[in-house]
């Protein structure tokens, strides 16, 4: 009946896929991770590696109270309350356990202080040393290496394989599969004892599919996403009753540049550098209009209202602390002026309303209150905005699917009919919905594709 | 293999599937319908009956301007742009067709006069002579008779019966079914030759399949729905691939007393005089708080904002209007005092903040600009709210669904993976999702119903 089998089939090598095929194999299964592309990691691969940690280490060095409830609160808020309680609250719980598997288990090294993300309430996300996700990635796949776990590259997801009774007992995949090209490979049934975990991610490369859920989104659209990012792994789920959540909920990223493709390099220097120690201005008015530290979906739609031209600055002292400054600069996506002239001059920005803006902002940061949009000033150091300047001209771009399918606490993925598992079924990361809700919190989806990447694996295997 | 056969077999027995069943006999084809409740009709028979009609014969004789482009607009604007464009448009350019064809060929008597309905630029929304919906599902029902079409009560669908190539050719029903019993009734295979008509409704009253899609909206939760609004229908048609659109777009009504249950005598007292007349006001502070003409998500939004008390308040002359005002006054829906003093003690209401708001509104009147929350008002004409005062203590309640299945203009039912009809398989009404996006403005389900249902019916029949 197969060409092949194993106990844990594992389709998807991101953070998600990877952690549950490490479980798997630590409870002794044999396991076999597929993936589509020609290189593992999908989105994993691109991340900023953001890592958000309820009681993170370093919050007790900086006095700095949290709790999971203060994150899970933090997630509800942004989530508009769509979010699924039980799956906010495990990732929330879970986040310090996910982190130190990291850095302890796999040693990935994280840099030496804390991220204020955009919606938490306090100080609680870490970043690699190298403001890359791409560490935690490698350090997964060396970790399977090491556990003798075949990743198997261009092995597409076809279609489920069900018993009489309905359980999930393998899948139909395309071996050699040249992506995107249809009737590429040949068809092979992989058998699957204990259990498949689908791990596929999102959709925001899948334009058929994400006009359906929001018209808007068409092929114009810019992503951060890699090619890889289609529908076909969620669409298996759903085909056998599978429960779809929140499809039409997408994150804008209020981060990316316009001045280059996709993610681009310039993206993690926003995120850490200029979102902390700058301000977002329109330039068509030389004024602030949102609080730079809001959650994604407020900042996103602030930015895309009408007339607006978002840019960011940020002083040259907080530049420097960002350590592929250089790359950002000769890409041209960070601009350099000596002087504000220059700078409005150059961006055709009110050069006295800038002034004022950045007066006013400076001032603020003396005082640690900012009256215009309650943004949060006082918790950690902040420079001040002084020449040289550094400029981005942002433009928000498809960044991640908050929807996907149901999964329970345990990461089993559930019927659309009776709300109950699908035996044989487990789901983790961005191919899950409920998490999340109407907006993901930066630094979340780390945590939660560990979190639950390693539940599916554990769960799948049978413990 | 089937125990019975017909062309067309049309699953519910609102506005959408009565009038699918009335076009697909029409072009000559056998027809039945089924309904799993003891009464046909569903929402529909408890329906305030508004029908919003682009270029409606009453506008011009008022000398309003309007096309069926300018309801299209509007019906984007409060969909925040999620709608589908193509339903969008046949919606908005065949209302007019499906208005004339309630009133002239079933007899639908409407009131001589526009309702100008939140959301919409200008009045174009017609209300029955007696404020009900079930004038016209009792005219569609006595169509339906004159044709001799069946509707068969207490018979609900099963499941899709599909042939090798995955073409609709039938259903399993449950014959003498008494919802909501599991176990009731016994199964029969009723063959549809042309194909079947989905008309089942929405899910307000499925409490498990709600708070999968928005975890908020638990059983606590009033609804205006008929009990037998759930979700079995819309399930059984993703069961076979169709495509979920905005599941978790609900829509809260937010004209419903809380002083009775569910939809309620009071709520078309609201909707057409109250609203159009009155004004909103907190309890709290005796102040307004919203465009009282604004969509209903915006209106429902600010109404559940923390701390606020809704309640509206209308004077003598305009609440006289309504032709339904005693049995409101009886119910105790709609409280009357002959002073503001009164009305103010009674309802705990600061009496100075209340004066003044309604001297404001009174004068805001006589200039036709509502400066602070910018309400139309220059279009129709409107009373003062002066004694005596009538008061509704408002509390919003989930009325409809804005998400279903995935159709195309044409009410075919598009298939997940490939977006392609599922051959035999249309849809219409409620079930359907992709025409309202975030909001649907009151109404255009009605027009929705009827243009659908009947392109639903004569596309069924092979037209």
């Amino acid at each position: 009946m197969f060409d092949e089998t194993f106990d844990v089939l594992v389709v998807g090598s991101g953070y998600a896929g990877l952690s549950a095929a490490i479980e798997a194999r630590r409870a002794g299964r044999s396991v076999l991770v597929i993936e589509k592309m020609k290189l593992p990691g999908g989105n994993s691969a691109l991340s900023g590696g953001l890592f958000a940690v309820a009681n993170a280490p370093l919050q007790a060095a900086d006095g700095i109270e949290d709790s999971p409830a203060l994150m899970a609160e933090d997630m509800f808020k942004a989530g508009h309350g769509l979010n699924h309680p039980d799956l906010v609250r495990t990732v929330a719980e879970g986040s310090l356990e996910a982190f130190l598997w990291c850095r302890d288990d796999l040693g990935v090294v994280f840099a030496d202080g804390l991220h204020h993300g955009g919606g938490h309430s306090v100080p609680r996300v870490y970043s690699p040393a190298n403001c890359s996700g791409s560490v935690i990635l490698q350090a997964l796949l060396v970790k399977c290496r090491e556990l003798g776990i075949p990743i198997r590259l261009q092995t597409a997801m076809k279609g489920f394989i069900q018993d009489a009774g309905g359980a999930v007992v393998g899948a139909e995949v395309i071996a050699d599969y040249i992506f995107p090209r249809e009737g590429s490979g040949s068809v092979r049934r992989i058998g699957a004892a204990r259990g498949v975990v689908l791990a596929t991610g999102g959709y925001c490369q899948d334009v058929a599919f994400r006009k359906v859920h929001a018209p808007a989104l068409g092929a114009a659209l810019e992503t951060t996403n890699h090619p890889g990012a289609t529908a076909e792994g969620l669409v298996s789920a759903l085909r056998i009753g599978a429960t779809p959540v929140h499809l039409s909920w997408f994150q804008m990223g209020p981060w990316t540049s316009r001045d280059e493709e996709g993610w681009g390099v310039s993206t993690m220097f926003s995120v850490l550098v200029g979102l902390r120690h700058g301000v977002m201005i329109d330039a068509s008015t030389g004024r602030r209009f949102v609080n730079e530290l809001a959650d994604r979906l407020s900042r996103s739609q602030e930015m895309v209202a009408a007339g607006r031209d978002p840019m960011l600055i940020v002083g040259g002292v907080a530049a420097q602390q960002y350590p592929n400054l250089a790359q950002c600069l000769k890409r041209g996506a960070v601009k350099r002026y000596g002087t504000l002239e220059e700078m409005a001059r150059d961006q055709a920005i009110d050069a006295a309303a800038l002034a004022e803006t950045l007066e006013h902002y400076n001032r603020s940061l003396d005082e640690g209150v900012d009256e215009e949009f309650g943004r949060p000033l006082g918790t950690q150091e902040r420079y001040r905005i002084e020449p040289p300047y550094h400029l981005v001209r942002l433009r928000p771009k498809l960044h991640y699917c908050n929807g996907g399918i149901q999964i329970d606490s345990g990461a089993r993925v559930l019927d659309l009919e009776r709300h109950r598992p699908i035996p044989g079924l487990h789901a983790a990361g961005e191919v899950t919905g409920g998490v999340h809700g109407a907006c993901r919190l930066g630094g979340v989806a780390i945590p939660e594709c560990i979190v639950f990447g390693r539940i599916a694996g554990r769960n799948a295997a049978g413990l």
